[in-house]
């Protein structure tokens, strides 16, 4: 298919929509059809870049309320047309395709910021926010919600909460699922549900539990009451080189299971640490923060000079370059740190980690590398088009498991793509029990089809050696259609539940279709 | 209905079940039948004191092993005939009753305790197991899992998780919801389901959170993973006498508002205060940690001399003992706090909120009133039966809010009751955004008719005040048979949901059926 266009919605759905939200709200255009029918999955956005488009809306349409939201998901009931509920399109696994066309909802026009309340440190807030406007809000009124995903700028409260999103600083403020009080939103056919925001708000099931993280396959955030905090008072920097990802590991694990909760706690892998850390150039923060390719042609070439004179060169051979850079990375693998609250509270966390640090064979790299990446943490989602120009392509992968397989599957990961992708890591989001290892592999190939047998092969090989160690396949980046298959692997018997859920609730399978594996 | 006993479950049935668990582990005994027909519900006690019996399970089975147990809900369903787990049976919401019949299952013979994680502090182990023992294997590894409730002599695993319970110390160490990793449980049908035990297991739904509080209505759980921590090296105590609960909330908010992480962090209204607390006699718990009648008359004995000579008498002389205590009650609210720790982390904390409390008018008790709570905080549930002869009683309520309203719902629940039971309160289980309050009334009446009609209006009244202000109405004692109303009122339009969910997993409605509502 290409940008040939199927035909929009009928005049008489437009006519019908608009009822609701308003002529000016609706909205058949080719360019707005385009614009819906992509996420930043890489796939997509290199067919994009192609003028290859597979699915696009019949229609959009920007609801202004909640009640609108409610009579849209009613409306598409009575019409049979799916719908997709859209917020702002930073997804990476496919989860806003309109895969089989009907009506997208983008909720941006609820960005309603409710109430802060002083007293309960909670903000209520609509799904369509976008993040950084939250957090900007919440700072002008000295506090912080402490969710920072790499996407905050291009990413929605609702689009956080659809998808289970996690920030890089989940190991202080937990995951969006840790946040949110209660919510709002509306069940298929129409139905506006709320959960009440007392505290473990009710005995019984935690029923936004199966809607955190649900994608838009069974209901649609409308809003959200969510836990904030003063603004920290004060922050400390650490970094620390570890000989290596074994000894990396044990002294995050130790710092989690001790009970300290630092803000940041991130380590990167030899080669992620040899490109960027070592040198100690433009960034300490990990190649996998940094993904605009000029950037990294740029800091490679500081470490192999005249190795490769162009973006495009370099993604085509990167095998040779990747042999070379194992052959280099020996200083280890270097962590960061970020503490913050009050002075007392920073102060104290900083100074038993950096004693656990250095202890299990940790360098003391000073504050430097970690103050670096915090200030150019973002600087990310927003950038990341300009890779698929020449055929090249970035993906992540983000698996999480306990401390006892963390490694093993680090290696397994890594040694299953390395023959197939350049592939360097970093561990993250740490919990007592253990983390997730978030990968990155860069790749190229002369055709689209080429480079989709390639991005296939890779997460194949991820996710079988995931799904062997019984790790889980999605972190925070979700499902979406990507990932159906996997999933399934993963819940095994479980999954059955879900379709259960799934079918019981929306019989007629309008929302989000074929999203998730069901 | 009375002692005489319905009809036990066929011959057929007996033998049926006994192909599964064997012989010697399902009985149709009289005194089988009697024990499983009651918790520790306070109405339920006192109707049986009284030889009131209302339902008896058709048969008792005790299986084996997690194939056993869905092998007994497969039965179960071929045999159209309800079933109900049990644990321990120290609820007290009605939710092991078996009201209409059929096998309760019994899984306290699943009782291993699998595999103890060094590496990830995990504890993979049966839902059987008690608390207690639990606790001591954890213990005798260096390791505590950190959850008390005050049932832990007398409650399972299984059963912590089927009604979302709290321990004493879930400030520092959450609730069953946070430490729970992973979980198996048997559906209805008979299938067995498994999550994986990975950090945060899985992108979607949290399916675990939908079973987690379903008091058995959507399925029996076998074995879970649960987070331990090592035993703490270091406790601080300290207790604090603030003029009333307003500024005694105020620094409970400000405490956990701050980060700090308390393991227990109570405050006693002024009644409970003036009894157990100000006269700092046997201890400084409040009176609804110490429930035994004849502890609390020798108590209010010391603060009002011959006031009465009986148990029984103060029973029936609430009301004037009340107003004559209320009269006394000028000692302000006192509130303990216990950190537990490393050495530097609970030192921290300690001195950190000694801070708190005396900048916002507490008066610095020393740490011996904690320590007092802290060696006798087990002694209630497993002593409760006492108090039911003479028919007297004694129930406690727990509801939770956010802190705009704490004081609000306090002060409205407790004019609600005074007119009809003696009641007091403590406030604890506290979280950033709110916290729980546990009311424990008492009262007598002569006939058990009069004493159910005096209960239930009690009950009417807090709830009403409870849904009015938008609390829930209740925060982990569990829905069970008896708020079933109340929850259905607190969860409006989402109990559609719940009832939904019900009808798709258990079309026959055969697993705990009428609890929870539905």
């Amino acid at each position: 298919m290409s940008l040939a266009f199927p035909a929009p919605a009928s005049t008489k759905v437009i006519e019908r929509l608009s009822k609701i939200v308003g002529a000016e709200h609706v909205s058949v255009s080719p360019i707005n059809r385009l614009a819906y029918a992509r996420d930043m999955s890489p796939m997509v956005l290199l067919r994009q870049s192609e003028g290859l488009v597979d699915h696009y809306p019949d229609v959009v349409v920007w609801p202004g309320s909640e009640d609108e939201v409610a009579a849209v998901v009613r409306e598409a009931g009575e019409l049979d047309m799916p719908i997709v509920p859209f917020g702002a399109g930073s997804g990476v696994a496919g989860g806003v395709l309109p895969i089989r066309g009907g009506i997208t909802v983008d909720v941006k026009r609820l960005q309603r910021i409710h109430d802060v309340s002083d007293e309960d440190l909670t903000v209520a807030a609509e799904a369509g926010v976008m993040g950084q406007t939250l957090e900007n809000e919440l700072n002008h009124r000295g506090y912080t919600m402490g969710h920072f995903p790499s996407s905050i700028y291009c990413s929605t409260l609702g689009g956080w909460i659809a998808a289970r999103s996690a920030g890089q600083m989940s190991s202080l403020y937990g995951k969006i699922e840790d946040m949110i009080l209660g919510m709002t939103w509306v069940l298929p056919g129409g139905r506006v549900v709320k959960t009440p925001a007392a505290p473990r708000a009710l005995s019984g099931p935690d029923f936004k539990q199966l809607f955190i993280g649900s994608e838009g396959t069974l209901g649609i955030v409308t809003s959200a009451v969510c836990r904030i905090w003063p603004a920290p008072a004060a922050r400390r920097f650490a970094a620390f080189q570890f000989p290596d990802v074994q000894r990396g590991t044990a002294a995050m694990r130790e710092i989690m299971q001790t009970g300290l909760r630092p803000a940041a706690l991130r380590l990167y892998d030899p080669l992620d640490t040899l490109i960027v850390g070592s040198r100690g150039t433009e960034s300490a923060g990990g190649l996998s923060d940094y993904l605009p390719l000029e950037t990294l042609a740029r800091r490679i070439r500081s470490v192999v000079p005249g190795f490769f004179k162009s973006t495009q060169r370099f993604m085509h051979q990167y095998a040779r370059l990747a042999n070379k850079l194992e052959a280099l990375a020996k200083d280890g693998a270097l962590m960061i740190l970020v503490f913050e609250g009050s002075e007392r509270v920073a102060g104290y966390e900083h100074e038993t980690a950096l004693r656990i640090c250095e202890r299990l064979d940790g360098r003391n790299r000073g504050p430097e590398p970690a103050h670096r990446w915090f200030e150019r943490r973002h600087h990310v989602s927003f950038l990341m088009n300009k890779v698929y120009y020449h055929h090249a392509f970035v993906d992540t992968i983000e698996v999480a498991t306990t401390w006892d397989r963390v490694v093993d599957l680090y290696e397994s990961v890594r040694e299953a793509i390395k023959p197939i992708a350049f592939i360097m890591a970093h561990f993250s989001h740490a919990y007592p029990e253990g983390c997730s290892i978030y990968f990155t592999f860069l790749s190229s190939a002369p055709t689209v089809e080429d480079a989709e047998t390639t991005h296939r092969k890779v997460w194949d090989a991820a996710m079988e050696q995931t799904v062997r160690l019984k790790a889980t396949v999605s972190h925070h980046h979700g499902i979406g259609l990507f990932k159906s298959r996997y999933l399934r692997e993963e819940l095994g018997e479980i999954f059955s539940v879900y379709r259960h859920l799934k079918d019981a609730a929306d019989p007629a399978g309008l929302l989000n279709p074929g999203k998730m594996g069901l």
